[in-house]
């Protein structure tokens, strides 16, 4: 299926052209922090050589690169924000090295190759908005054949979580079910249509709203009640759309605390970057979304909720298998299909729950 | 300049196919009570008569038309609610006579000219949505020469108020801008970049986010502060694209409240069911949108802010030129260009203001 480029304009790529929304991302400071030392701390990788920046957006990570000695930038960004970064190149005076070029990564044509592509890509749960694809045809367009990926590598966390979020979901919920049934009665009364044929249906639509899509949360580590597990490991280099399409896994994750309730599970990232075999990093940096009281990200987790919430304890174990796949209508968004049973620390496994949900 | 259809679906359509959001307009009271009594209290234009219903949305309008004895009923829908429409027709066993047709009514092919165009088209502030020019494209195409539109009129109003909300709009502006300055102050000290060049742009952002964009409000008639003026009639018989593309009106607004505050201008409409000359209502019914304690509706008003307040008496005259045209990026939004002076009691004129707003 191919994409109507401007429909994925205005679904996507409309909000990346406000500066309100580039400075959310500028103001992270754990995402800021992990670039910027990525950079200046391996300045050997940019020391005379040409990189690629694919999503400039405002310039940041161009200009940083200009600054740490790159010869050359190509700053590609598809919104009008390559406006903005233009100025802020000029602003910074290192437009003698940057070159701001507006257009898709996959229509742009460069006049050299590249020693580094470098990119900020990732979204919720590392893969939602399905922009590393770009970044995939960048590098095998672009990079060099001993060219450095930034990031280098990429991981899917998942852990086991208490929340109160799926109590409230599950209220909001059971209150627009009853607002539902008031407004049937009161349609049948004052107009004569019964609209009860569409209960069904309007059900139907709020649980996916409420309750099977994912939600952002600044989680506290005190929330995790087991072990998180990798679910899925990307290398950035040599890494193909058909790899990262469906993501699936089997897994177990056991529970390490007494007397709870698992509500939810959590979803995360975390990137490195680590040069490559020949070329590596001087100073290896990681860039985690984990939950964190001091270090928490405009990322987030991805909070999928189950219900009904069980009863759990130290030693119990949760057995699931995981799969994502991207979302028919929409390439950028994904839905999860889940299926999970707990065994419990008695030897006793209660029955396997399978749910779909959903990553808008 | 034509529509690209998938992008039109994205940007406006798509809120549509919600159930959540029929409801909305389902539960709005005084919209429904004006469409079911012009429907119920003028059954003549029904009885054994072909209709048809642009937007159907879940159906509503098409069943009581058949309700009201229609022969038949076109209820031409373009999102997926058809499905829902079509269900709902069925259970309210009138499937014999409403058929729905999913598609753009500018697309559909009808099997017959139509006694009764029916359609709630309007938009916050009459014209926002561009809808009502689908109804123009259905009439021309497919009403008989002595055909009825439902609605008949429509017209367009603005008022004089007073308000507190541009005030707290102004404090989130200023707000905004100095988190602005801390974070080009963090920036340059942190990561040795001076964003201060994008400075401007970012203010231009938030003035059009914050101050220049109108405002939903259900305003409580207390606030009005002068008489309301119609600077837009609407014969929904013969209108023609051309005659809504653009709106243009000179007029001036009387105050009538001493010592107060002029803050804002407040935009809403009302629309009429008269029938035709030939064939008139036997009873005409008005659905208005204006403040109301009792009677507010889901359209509300929308609040064009005025920077800075005037303070105004009784006596005074607000000189008003006023004029909308549509977003060349998206045809139903709307930029509207305004210039006022104030004509003081005492005779003084105070110098015009000129201003730009965006109905987003
Ligand atoms: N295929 C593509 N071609 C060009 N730009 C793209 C793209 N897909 C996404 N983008 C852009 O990539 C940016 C990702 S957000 C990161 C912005 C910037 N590099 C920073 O780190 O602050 C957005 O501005 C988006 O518009
Ligand atoms: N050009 C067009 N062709 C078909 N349907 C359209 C249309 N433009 C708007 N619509 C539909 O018109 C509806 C307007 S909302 C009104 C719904 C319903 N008649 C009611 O009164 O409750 C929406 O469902 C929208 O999808």
């Amino acid at each position: 299926a191919s994409v109507d480029k401007g429909v994925d304009f205005a679904n996507y790529f409309c909000t990346y052209g406000y500066l309100y929304h580039q400075k959310e991302m500028l103001a992270d400071r754990v995402r800021m922090d992990a670039y910027f030392n990525a950079v200046f701390q391996n300045k050997h990788h940019f020391q005379g050589k040409v990189v690629l920046d694919v999503g400039t957006g405002s310039g940041i990570l161009a200009i940083w690169c200009a600054q740490a000695g790159a010869r050359k930038v190509y700053a590609v960004e598809a919104t009008k924000m390559a406006d903005h970064a233009r100025e802020l190149v000029r602003g910074n005076n290192v437009d003698d090295i940057v070159e701001v070029i507006e257009g898709s990564i996959e229509d742009v044509t460069l006049p050299e190759k590249v020693d580094v592509i470098i990119s900020e890509w990732m979204g919720y749960f590392l893969l939602r908005e399905s922009m590393f694809d770009s970044v995939i045809c960048a590098r095998d367009r672009w990079l060099k054949p001993d060219g450095v990926m930034y990031p280098s590598h990429a991981r899917m966390w998942i852990a086991p979580i208490r929340s109160g979020l799926g109590d409230q979901k599950m209220n909001d919920f059971e209150s627009a079910m009853r607002d539902w049934h008031c407004f049937v009665e009161d349609t049948e009364n004052n107009y004569g249509v019964n609209m009860n044929i569409l209960t069904k249906p309007f059900q139907e639509e709020h649980e996916k709203y409420y309750l099977k899509t994912s939600l952002w949360s600044n989680l506290h580590p005190d929330q995790l009640i087991g072990t998180a597990a990798v679910i899925k490991e990307i290398d950035c280099l040599t890494a193909s759309v058909d790899e990262i399409r469906v993501v699936t896994s089997k897994f177990s994750l056991p529970i390490n605390m007494d007397r709870t309730r698992l509500s939810a599970l959590a979803g995360w990232f975390d990137v490195h970057f680590r040069g490559n075999k020949q070329n590596p990093a001087k100073n290896e940096i990681e860039l985690t979304t984990a939950p964190s009281v001091e270090n928490s990200t405009h990322w987030g987790q991805q909070v999928f909720m189950l219900h009904p919430v069980l009863r759990v304890n130290e030693g119990d174990e949760l057995l699931i298998s995981f799969s994502m796949h991207r979302s028919k209508e929409n390439h950028r968004l994904m839905n999860v299909g889940l299926s999970y049973e707990l065994q419990q620390s008695s030897g006793k496994r209660l029955p396997a729950v399978i749910s779909k949900l959903y990553i808008e």
